[in-house]
Order: C-alpha cells, then sequence, then structure tokens
C-alpha cells in the first residue's frame, strides 16, 4: 500500500510534468514538441513520462481535462460571488473567458491553439470536461430563459454553442496578438453587449 | 515562351493536386497525411507535387488560399441576388457559411478542423484571404450602422471577429457530427436570429 506521502510525490511529479507540457507546448506547438523535450520542461527522466501518460495525445488530453477542472472551479466559484441576476453572471463568465489572456497566456494559447492540433482531441470533442464548460453557459441560458430575462424561442444547447464560439475566436484574437493583452474590458464590454443583447426578451 | 495550351494543362494539374490534398486530408488529417498520398490522390508523380508547391505546409495554404477565393466570389454573388436590406444580406452569409457543410463537406471539416492542425497557419491567422471573408461582414455590419439598421457602440471588428466565431463554432459541430447534415436551416436560423438582435439597433 502507498503512504501518504508517496501519494502526493506521485501528484507532484504528475502536476509537473503536466505544467512542464503546457510550457514546451507553448515554445513549440503539440506536433513539434517531443516528449524528451517535456522531460527537460519538467525536470523528470524520460521514461518517468510513461509511468504517468501513455504517449503524447495521452498527456495533450490530460492536460486540457486537468486544466478545464481548475477553470471550471474557478469560475463556479466567482458565479456565486455574483450579485444580480442571471445577465450578470453571463456578463461575468464572458469576462472571466478572456481574462485568461491576461492572467495564464500559456493556458489560453494552449486551449485555443494547441488543443486543435491534434487530431485525436479533435475527434473526442465531445470531452466531458469542455461538456461540463459549456454546461455552465447552457445552464446560465435555461436560468434566464426560466426567469424571463432570456428569450425562449432559442434552443440553449445550439446558442450555447454559438456563445462559445464567439467567445473562443476573440480569445484566439487576443492570444496571437503581438502584444500580450494586459486588459480585456473593451472585448468583454463589445462581445457581451452582442451577446447578451440577443440573448435578451423583448415585449 | 508557354503556349494557351501548356498554361492551362499547368493550371488543371494543380487544382488536381490541391482537390487530392483535400481528399487526403479530410482522411487522414494534416499531420498524418504523406506527400505521396496526396500524389495517389491526385493521381500524380510525387516529384510533381514539388513542381507547384513548397512543401506541405504551403499547399495547405494554397489550398486555403484557393478554396477561399472561390468561397468569396459566390458569396459576393449570392448577396448581390439578395433582395432586401443589411438584415436580409447578414442572414444569407450566414446561411451560406452553414450550408458549406451540406455541399462540401470535405471543404467544411479543412477549414473548421485541418487548418488549425498546422501551426505555421495558425501563425500566419492573417492570411489576406481570410481577412477578405471576414471583411465581407465587417462591411455588411458597417452597412448597417451607416443606415441606422445596426447599433453604432459595436466595433465592426472585434465583432465581426465574435460573429465569425459563433459561425465557425456552429459548422464545426456541423462538421464533426456522427451524420452529415441534410439541412441547416435550424441552426442559420437560430444563429442568425441570437446574432442580428444582438447588432439590431433599438430606440
Amino acid at each position: 500500500m502507498e503512504t501518504k506521502e508517496e501519494k502526493k510525490a506521485q501528484g507532484d511529479k504528475r502536476e509537473k510534468i503536466l505544467q512542464g507540457a503546457l510550457e514546451a507546448f507553448a515554445k513549440k506547438g503539440f506536433y513539434n514538441t517531443k516528449v524528451s523535450e517535456i522531460a527537460d520542461e519538467a525536470g523528470v527522466a524520460d521514461g518517468t513520462i510513461y509511468l504517468y501518460f501513455k504517449n503524447k495525445d495521452d498527456l495533450l488530453i490530460s492536460l486540457f481535462e486537468d486544466r478545464m477542472e481548475w477553470i471550471i472551479d474557478r469560475i463556479e466559484a466567482e458565479l456565486e460571488q455574483v450579485e444580480g441576476g442571471t445577465i450578470e453572471k453571463v456578463r461575468r463568465y464572458m469576462e472571466l473567458h478572456f481574462q485568461l489572456a491576461v492572467e495564464n497566456p500559456a493556458l489560453a494559447e494552449f486551449i485555443t491553439v494547441e488543443l486543435r492540433q491534434s487530431a485525436k482531441f479533435i475527434k473526442e470533442y465531445d470531452n466531458p470536461k469542455f461538456g461540463d464548460y459549456l454546461g455552465i453557459l447552457k445552464r446560465l441560458i435555461e436560468e434566464g430563459q426560466q426567469d424571463g430575462t432570456f428569450r425562449e424561442d432559442l434552443d440553449s444547447r445550439l446558442v450555447s454553442r454559438a456563445v462559445f464560439g464567439a467567445l473562443d475566436e476573440v480569445l484566439l484574437q487576443l492570444t496571437l496578438s503581438a502584444e500580450k493583452p494586459s486588459d480585456v474590458s473593451l472585448e468583454a464590454t463589445q462581445v457581451s453587449a452582442l451577446l447578451i443583447d440577443g440573448l435578451r426578451a423583448r415585449e
């Protein structure tokens, strides 16, 4: 049986590998990164990586799932703090999405750019963690439809996807811009004005 | 000097290679496709490809530019036929975007999936042909702002990007769906309801 300390040490090593992969992918791209370069970034032996991950694709998917879990936990916690109704919550969701380009540019680049580089991931695009992230948006739209804030003629599944696409494209732009963005309030204001007004119920 | 016939034969061969690449990429993905497999699809010798294209990345970009040119010409021609104002034109643009999943699924898959697989392309994301396609949307939004249909507080550059993102994400979903879609009217109606209502000027 593993002791508590052994489990913790394993968790730390796994995390070091994930963080090393994130940095290596941001530098050279998923396809051009060798497993040995990830090991270098992580400060572990090449073989160690295979104790935790089957291959580079598996690493990519684990990294995505792990980081999405972090993003989801954070967004749920932030949404609980929002004073105001559904519209304020949707606005906050959008703001936090763009904020990633400021707070964690390597992660923003990974999600918008590198992730699509793995054909394997694209085919597993219905990844449960991605579904959870989209699900928050879908739930907010449905909440607004129930409380009369948002129009009822829109399909929450389809429309949450469209809204996500708009956010993802603008985050991609922020991520690819020559200067790393320090403020995303213009993007947040404009995109939420467009999308929230599109969702809003009217007389 | 080349005769007219020689020029035409060259053009045909180039087109055969581009179409072969489109089919090969759709089957195996950009990264997993060998140049020799493109040659097989196109029915030309491997070496012939290098007479027309520097490498696989160059082929990807040429394919994108060539097909975008076709899409742009078509959309411009269709927009001229639209009876009605700016809103009808924006609606038609969206409908034609989704229609690609029905009419040319290999091209829809290439644009939404394969294209992002090339790191080189992502860095050249400000590709002029992509800019032209986005530019049509931006122009329509500005037209609507001038004639009073659309609100003036939105930045046409930023907002056309967000609108494109929404369309691209829904097209990606259509393209990845298990059954090839035969009708995109639900997607077109819902997404244009959301986005056009978001753009609309109000009292």
